[in-house]
């Protein structure tokens, strides 16, 4: 029997890489399930025959690879039913007072209206309702056969729209194989989703807000932090100390700041010359020894970072994912430039650039020590609101509950105030862009043009003496010319960068809703404390170990916002410097330009 | 019985000067008739009374004080019908062989076909026909009764379609009190009638070519050159030599160039104090004695130049009449910088700078000799195509036919060329004017709030040290919008000029193909010459005597021409460079600026 499908989305082909483009509502029919990497084999009505990815279409018969769906969402909380639904697959002892939390069974996808009507603007939604806003527009994609078993792009649903590409079972076997490289964005200047001529989607901001995976099944969207609050369990992994600074709580910054350099994009090509992909360069500046990732390593760096530091640090996304054209020279460039954003700005982090994971990514010995290291890194425990667990403010007193509360809501008021800014700032320049690339430098050209042909004009009147003139206006022309070629290269030199910093602000800030609401619903949880006490949930000791722990929450959390200060005064005093520089030197050069046109005109 | 009279044209009344406002399609009342200086006192409908210019309107009764009409144009020519038709009030003895020229008839308008339908490119005309570019659209307004009465404003009809107030019978005992100030105009930066976007219209181009008045009447349009051709009366006048210069054939040029100031506008009232008017102080370099003149004046003087110069010498119109907004010292002071403009370029002609009436414009003593001096100018015989009965070329060899037409033919497409780069010129010097005032400077202040914006968002931080970053951030916000200001007001410093000297180009070229036109006339009457000593309509001798007189009118256009583009080069080394002048301060001064903004951000 045939295998028919639905295409989902357009696919546009990568020449000569054996791919088929589909277009969205097109019937193909499947020739051949088992490529792997996530791509089948398909045959367009036409019969031509190719690759699509296998998440762009849906198959039209009972699917070998899916399994589960939409089972009722599973109470686990004892808290208020709007609170997040605390869930692990680490063996976290819970205090389980009467209703027991039932070990989590993968498949199962959350998907109540409270948690999943979030909306669009994340800042809103931190304002409403303490339960947190984090998004979760995977939850309608099932996934996962096997209890425990990890899949590595579970959490990676874009905010775009467009899924990656599927990694079936037996990835495991060859768990770099997928084609996560392969997910279409708008990418490069394209208009981003904001519309409106608004801000232009120049990546380390795809979406708005980071998913915060707080644990590994897919089917859960949420772990609210009394699982941390609550943990009886003592911490485990490396200590992350917040020390009291001269501006306040700060992470401990190593003597040595680590940087990395991403460079020498190459395409490699595997399923036998079947699939191409580009490896990308990474140099840290500590071994010096180059080590080669593509693009889903990043994408696998990113998960497990967001996994595991994501409800105490914001973890940016990476740029934008990109199926077509992503071979293009331009397209490798300007994602090399941003995944080397996005590695400086771990780099800089003190706890991300020290963490076990991130350290394994940047030092590749040999396949053997790579693939235990990345297990192991999967396996990591200390995930989700458990990583506050190994914070430890040193030598800073206890926070009352009110202090704790005003520290947030003012990150909170101060990061939507940024990211408000940002995106003004965004749209502005975009705009400005727009301006200075299109309609600009044709008007100079033009401006050119007809000094030009008034020179040639005045050199057919046959009058004598007529040649100093026309030369001078036929040189002023040219100036106008290179003017408008000047202008129109202008902002890939300095508004190019402003426009990049600020979007990697934009994807950070992006993050803080996340971030903030973890902490906003912790400070929940501690309020509703005395009832518990009361109704006999916890005990009094539970109640003081809740506050002490949400003051360490909150040094984590001031910890976090001094590093983002002292790093954001730096970029804006670095970036701004940048563009005024450039733009100092691009007037000076139009001013010198002109002061020759002009002195060709005879003096009178 | 109540006088009802039609209005044809909007009329916005000049607050405080006793105007009614009035549109088009209203009907009014005639409540005095007998205001005089081109007004009347009229109702509207809700009864208010007030003066509304008399030509606005179109009393719905047999008018006292129009006659004639469209009675059938006279035949007065032995040449082709479609050559122009000879006619003058002065009584030059032009051949009469069989047909005889009928005295001229004033009141008759010349509306044949051939004649009105010259379409809206004046080149267009001349190529198709050599019968000349006139345009008369004031022939369909009939006017005078007095046969050899001067009306002196019969000529300055518009090219916008206005018609200026009429100058009723009478005039001549008050005959500086019409208000000519008064036709309205587009004016200012307003969009010019080729619309698209297109030119604006700065004045010294109203319409885009001069009304040849080559007799005093108005309802003949035309003179052609077999007037001079065939002239067997001694020239009467000052002689215009031509020489042989460097760069050709050359008028004879004063050892020291005439020039004069245009300055201090002042507001004057006449009509005990009912009409105002707007005087300017005229100081000739020569004298250094300022005189004082209206626009109307000025206006007289045009009429009086280009009855007795224009078919030789292209007198370029006058900077746009204008009825709304006659006294705000913005228009006042645009018009005089136009008039200045005007009267440079009518000092700079060695011809018109030396002529008597010009003299006399410049010179007034009493009241008296002015008054004399004026009608001795209106009462001036040697006027129109007998302009070259007094101009004498001074050792050149006569040229022949084949010579002349080729020399008219290059001037022809250099003007012809010239006018379209001009205007070329024109269109994107005032869209650049547009951004350059309008959508550029907004985002340069966006831009500059942006940046103050992000500034006071970092200022809520609540972060040590974040002033040093913020106090530079909006510095630089503010440079930002002192750039928008410059950019807003730049054009006024450069772009102005560049327009204003395209702009009288475009209005003296537009005169081209009138002056173009005689000469090619003449050239097809002496073609025609052969034919007629045939028929024995002309003597052989008087066929030796229009080739001979043709060879001079062609010097006279060559050294026209050559002054023309002596002047030329001149005005636009000059005009370039103060553009390229300003416009080096502009980005050196954006520069500078920048350069400030950039030393505040801390050195990194």
């Amino acid at each position: 029997m045939e295998t028919k499908a639905q295409v989902l989305y357009d696919f546009a082909a990568e020449p000569g890489n054996n791919e088929l483009s589909i277009r969205e509502g097109e019937t193909i029919t499947i020739t051949n399930q088992n490529i792997g990497g996530g791509w089948i084999e398909a045959k367009n009505s036409k019969g031509e025959v190719g690759l699509v990815p296998e998440d762009y279409i849906e198959i039209n018969q009972a699917q070998p690879f899916t399994s589960g769906g939409n089972a009722a969402p599973l109470d686990l909380s004892f808290f208020d039913s709007h609170m997040p639904t605390p869930a692990s697959t680490a063996q976290v002892d819970v205090a389980q007072p009467e209703t027991p939390v039932t070990p989590v069974t993968p498949g199962f996808s959350s998907t109540s209206p409270d948690e999943t009507s979030n909306g669009n603007d994340p800042w809103t939604v931190f304002d409403n309702n303490a339960s947190g806003g984090f998004s979760n527009n995977w939850a309608a994609q099932p996934e996962g056969t096997e209890t425990g078993k990890t899949s590595s792009n579970a959490w990676h649903s874009g905010g775009h729209g467009h899924p990656q590409a599927y990694q079936g079972p037996g990835a495991e076997d060859d768990e770099w194989d997928e084609e996560w490289d392969d997910v279409k964005s708008s990418g490069g200047y394209a208009e981003s989703e904001a519309g409106e001529g608004g801000a232009i989607n120049r990546g380390g901001a795809h979406g708005s807000s980071m998913k915060i995976a707080l644990n590994k099944f897919p089917g859960f969207s949420k772990s609210g932090p009394e699982l941390y609050l609550l943990s009886k369990q003592p911490a485990k992994g490396t200590k992350l100390p917040v020390y009291s600074g001269e501006v306040g709580p700060v992470w401990a910054y190593p003597d040595y700041q680590l940087d990395c350099v991403v460079a020498d994009p190459k395409k490699g090509s595997k399923l036998y010359g079947l699939k191409s992909y580009i490896e990308y360069q990474v140099t840290p500046t500590t071994t010096n020894k180059p080590v080669n990732h593509r693009y889903k390593h990043f994408d696998w760096l990113y998960e497990r970072l967001l996994e595991k530091f994501g409800s105490a640090i914001p973890i940016p996304c990476l740029p934008d994912k990109q199926v077509a054209g992503r071979f293009e020279d331009e397209f490798i460039k300007m994602r090399m430039e941003r995944l080397q954003g996005w590695m400086t700005r771990m780099c800089r982090h003190p706890v991300i650039s020290s963490s076990e994971v991130f350290q394994l990514f940047l030092s590749y010995k040999d396949e053997k020590d790579w693939k235990m290291g990345k297990r192991k890194a999967e396996k990591d425990e200390t995930v989700g609101v458990m990583v506050f667990s190994t914070i430890e403010p040193e030598g800073l007193p206890d926070l009352d509950l009110i202090e704790v509360e005003q520290k947030c809501e003012q990150f909170n008021r101060f990061t939507r105030a940024m990211d408000d800014g940002v995106k003004d700032l965004l749209t502005i320049g975009n705009e400005h862009w727009k301006r200075c690339t299109g309609p600009l430098p044709k008007e100079y050209q033009r401006i050119g043009k007809a000094f030009q042909n008034l020179s040639s004009v005045f050199t057919s009147s046959g009058y004598e003496g007529e040649a100093a003139l026309t030369d001078a206006l036929t040189a002023a022309g040219k100036t106008y010319e290179e003017i408008a070629q000047m202008v129109a290269e202008q902002p890939k030199k300095d508004l190019h960068f402003l426009m990049e910093t600020n979007n990697e602000y934009k994807g950070l800030l992006g993050c803080f809703p996340d971030t903030v609401g973890v902490h906003k619903a912790a400070i929940e949880k501690v309020k509703e404390a005395d009832k518990l006490v009361a109704a006999g949930k916890i005990t009094p000791s539970d109640k003081t170990t809740m506050s002490k722990r949400a003051s360490t929450m909150s040094y984590s959390l001031q910890a976090e916002m001094n590093h983002f200060h002292s790093n954001r005064i730096y970029d804006y005093n670095r970036v701004m410097q940048q563009y005024l520089e450039q733009q100092v030197k691009f007037y000076e050069m139009i001013a010198e330009k002109l002061r020759h046109a002009h002195s060709r005109f005879t003096t009178m």
